[in-house]
């Protein structure tokens, strides 16, 4: 009768079991120039000191979670050589390579596109590779707890509890309780908002039910593509268009074919936000340190853990002598840095370009890059 | 009977014809360190954008005032080199090389010695190697005025009417108008006062009898060294004495066994200002631009010409993007350099050393030399 049972019900995979990764890296961060260039992207970069690029350290977060075969890397042709030198165990069936970006909706969809066809029941789990994560066991036990969740065929997001009232990300707006799905930690999403405000930071602090939007997304495959059609048909069929070929000789035909018509839309306005409207987003509220470094400020902030009166120092050569200055100092060269009374002072060191500013204008580095663009500095970016 | 008496009381040489003028070219500039450096200093630097050295500047400014086998630089001998380099028309003769610094009185002094030598009725003239003038006619004006007080036996120094309440120069207070030694403009010295606080700056600003102390210096040699015998007879008698031998084959020999026990003292404490106290000290007021370029918020003033929201850049391939930002870059590279949203910075881009500051801290950097001096950074200096 057991025996039986099982050839009639077998046993499906457990959940976990069925979770491929799926590392976008795209995106240069312009705010981290000149640190970060088109050939040196902010994944590519180590933010740390740990010695380990952004992209590595992701990949080392994830082993524990899954193994090997099942982490996906999406990126840019150019940087193809980077991320196989770096990720030396990504078998070359799980890179997936774009001829130009078209934003996180194409990228993620098009991984969960190939997942389903090698699985119909495969679960995507989609993580930035130039975010900072400090927790690894919490981490999994919130991926984890996701991965539960999407089984049952939500879209799951993992939220950070604020630490602070920071401007400088969105927050998801998090309603009752789902008992249902898991213990604890398993919230309904009412709403994703953009980046709040000083006062409304704040107020969302007190309130304790608003969690930092990471930009982690866990979905059964065709859960998270069915969802995207909604909002993007064509887009979808396209995906899907290319996944079917994609383990086939036509496969990179049929992806030049399609892939440069393909509209460029973050996944958050095809899946998330719409999702969340229609009650099939969850979000798992996790405590581990998360920041998305996303300028120099942040990455001063992380590594003096805080310290806003000590100067961090990130270069394996730098040589720094400071006189009553706090900041941070990257280097790239074996020049020494010599501060006499700077505080706030962001200094970055390279071979070509010498940037000075101050954590309060780091983000405006955005707006000299931008400026570059336009005015024939692009050699330089 | 005209003849007669020519022969009997012949013609003295004009005062301006007996003048030398003397460079002391000493003193590295440490708060214009990393520009400034053992082997590069402040005399040997283009810190006007003009691309002549101060010294060169220097020389360029007496030249309308004495011809070259009438100016005399003092200077150490690792400095030999570069000095005859930026001065080809100096002759071998007039180059006084110091095996050890030995300070102002020294310095000046020796030259005053060797000047009595050839001619008893020699006027000096001191006049330091890295001060930057604007104003040509008025400094030759007031050269020739004090020289005309110089050789009525007076020690005559020029002072320059303060444009603002200046703290960082020491001042001469004016007594009583010598119209007895020129038309206008020449007053005897009651004092040299120090360097003053922005209160008593302001004073004498508003009291317009106080001038900035431009360290200049007009006497006939014999009356020079005659007023420092009083406060250094050993240094006077031994400054004598190597000049004695200096035209001979001795001189070498003389001056390595005296020079090494010559005191190290300011020509203020020895000459000025006992001088000044005897009544024998006589000022020129005079208003030509004057700067000695103390340091890089000096160097940034000077090129901006006093406009505190403009971005001074100093360097021939100097390369600066500026969004938002004021105060100075000095670049000795072709890097890149870019500043976000900096005010008052001061950015200085060497091959080996890198410093950031700000102009209300640019006098600080003199206490980072100093420490790098005892802490094992001496080859950067």
């Amino acid at each position: 009768m057991t025996a039986a049972s099982e050839a009639l019900s077998p046993a499906r995979t457990p959940a976990l079991e069925r979770l491929t990764c799926v590392i976008p890296a795209g995106g240069v961060g312009s705010r981290l120039w000149p640190l970060s260039r088109a050939n040196a992207p902010k994944f590519l970069l180590d933010l740390t000191g740990s010695g380990d690029s952004l992209l590595r350290a992701t990949w080392d977060r994830l082993s524990p979670v899954t193994p090997a075969e099942r982490v996906m890397v999406v990126t840019g042709n150019a940087h193809r050589a980077s991320v196989t030198e770096q990720l030396p165990e990504l078998l070359a069936q799980n890179l997936i390579t774009e001829s130009e970006p078209k934003d996180s909706s194409a990228a993620i969809g098009l991984a969960a596109a190939i997942l389903e066809t090698r699985d119909p029941d495969a679960i995507i789990g989609s993580f930035a590779a130039d975010h900072v994560i400090r927790g690894d066991v919490l981490f999994q036990r919130a991926v984890s707890t996701a991965v539960q969740a999407a089984d049952q065929g939500y879209i799951a997001t993992i939220g950070i509890h604020p630490s602070h009232p920071a401007t400088g990300f969105g927050y998801i707006a998090c309603g009752s309780a789902r008992g249902d799905l898991a213990p604890f930690d398993v919230y309904e999403v009412t709403e994703f908002v953009e980046k709040p405000d000083e006062a409304t930071a704040t107020d969302y602090l007190l309130r304790g039910s608003y969690l930092w939007n990471a930009g982690m997304f866990i979905a059964k495959a065709t859960v998270l593509l069915d969802q995207m059609a909604l909002a993007e048909p064509e887009l979808v069929r396209s995906l899907r268009e290319i996944a079917d070929a994609w383990d086939t000789d036509r496969g990179a035909q049929v992806r030049e074919r399609l892939w440069p018509a393909l509209p460029k839309i973050a996944i958050d306005y095809t899946v998330a936000e719409p999702a969340a409207a229609a009650g099939k987003m969850v979000c798992v509220a996790a405590h581990f340190d998360w920041d998305d470094v996303g300028d120099f400020a942040s990455v001063a902030n992380l590594l003096t853990r805080g310290r806003s009166s000590d100067l961090a120092v990130l270069g394996d050569g730098a040589q720094v002598l400071s006189d009553a200055s706090s900041g941070i100092v990257v280097s790239e060269s074996d020049r020494l840095v010599a501060l006499v009374g700077m505080e706030d002072v962001v200094v970055v060191d390279t071979a070509d370009v010498l940037l000075v500013t101050s954590k309060s204008r780091a983000q405006d580095v955005k707006n000299l890059v931008n400026r570059m663009r336009l005015t024939g500095g692009g050699h330089l970016l």
